[in-house]
């Protein structure tokens, strides 16, 4: 294996849910640089690194460490929760890298919370969905509102990621303001919280409820679309499928 | 371990790719149901199991055969490409054991094609995203477009599934149509093909070059938003964190 940069996905966050690639190149690297939560998930079972880790919002400066300890020949696990390219630290380390073109970079896909959580839920992404995330740190409130109207007109499956914080409380009402101008009242939801992690636990409830709901930070919100069900307790989005009742 | 139907994701095809979670259970179902491409790709690997595989299209069957051996109390795998939820057998098998309530269903969620196909191409995934399946067999095709209208406006980076089959040979083509009246002819543009199997190729071009590109069926395609851009050879979308050139 190379010197470089292996962004690897970690999944939900427990070993078993990391792709079998994923748990080989992390047994390979001899330095890893994380989010100081993901870090804490992992560290146990890779105890043979060197570590690097910083809390929240400081994404630039791991890049910039995986980066360095690349340049000097080292093998850097550069650790994203889910999947490195959905929302992760893939796309930050290629930037960051630009002017380095000799530092190799590989992304090592995961299973992002959208998948882990619809797995909890039922099926409700059998159909065309759209991933929107809240956070207005990165991109401008005007921009979600438009997206979040274009999803909703489009009949997407919606997940909401980043759907709060601490200083952003209100807006998972806000979206969904946005959203009922286009669907029922009664259009199920999903919401999953610490997927994969002690205290995973999901909710079934309806768009109309979903704007009365206080969420936590660490929650992924599914809403459905036009063709989404409950069946048997589960949240299940339709395809289509003409199955003949006297078959089954 | 229980008897049920249990819905696994095997992400891109190879071992490698797989989570540990769905290896293990795959270990312990005494019965596979999948589709014939797919079982080829593990049978090797598990050959303990009984299996009941068939072609494309027939997918309800293979739902009706993997919910009776649950009724007969079997453990049963049910293998789905990708992730079993993102157009995967999960809805449907829920759909079709509607009035079986007493069989377990269990979905394991994969590495699906856009993260498999992203991890490839770069990280043109770091923004909004839309999935967006180019095939009319369950979906009218006007609905489609109007998505395809919906998720160029709202600049989401757009992900197409099945965007080709011998009977829909120019579908590419019509959504290129729909998004060239949002986009950029240069928007960059990924096509990742037999991602994780032999043949595994990808391209990098532009939106105007993907209007006039003959694809095969096993690609999937990924069109740029406004900020994605090719960084160091690959497709990157940023998120707007801004970089001190200084300290890089």
């Amino acid at each position: 294996m190379n010197a470089g940069v292996y962004v690897i996905g970690i999944g939900p966050g427990h070993l078993e849910g990391m792709t079998a690639e994923a748990v080989h190149i992390l047994q390979q690297c001899t330095h890893i640089v994380g989010y100081t939560t993901y870090i804490r998930l992992l560290q146990k079972n890779f105890p043979h690194a060197v570590y690097f880790t910083t809390p929240m919002t400081r994404e630039i400066e791991r890049c910039q460490q995986a980066v360095q300890w690349a340049r000097e020949g080292k093998r850097v696990a550069l650790i994203s929760g889910g999947d490195a390219g959905l929302y992760g630290m893939a796309g930050l380390v290629y930037e960051v890298s630009a002017g380095y073109e000799e530092v190799e970079i590989h992304v090592i896909a995961g299973v992002t919370a959208a998948m882990a959580g619809a797995a909890l839920l039922g099926a409700p992404l059998v159909n065309d969905t759209c991933f929107i995330s809240l956070s207005d740190a990165l991109t401008p409130w005007n921009t979600i509102a438009h997206r979040l109207h274009c999803a909703a007109s489009g009949d997407f499956v919606i997940v909401l990621y980043n759907p709060t914080s601490k200083r952003r409380r209100n807006y998972v009402q806000k979206a969904c303001r946005i959203i009922q101008a286009y669907r029922s009242p009664a259009t199920p939801v999903g919401v999953a919280q610490y997927i994969g992690r002690e205290g995973e636990k999901t909710r079934l409830l309806t768009l109309k409820e979903l704007a009365q709901l206080e969420l936590n930070m660490i929650s992924t919100v599914f809403i459905g679309n036009s063709h989404t069900r409950i069946i048997r307790g589960h949240m299940v989005t339709s395809r289509g499928y003409a199955i003949q009742e006297k078959e089954k």
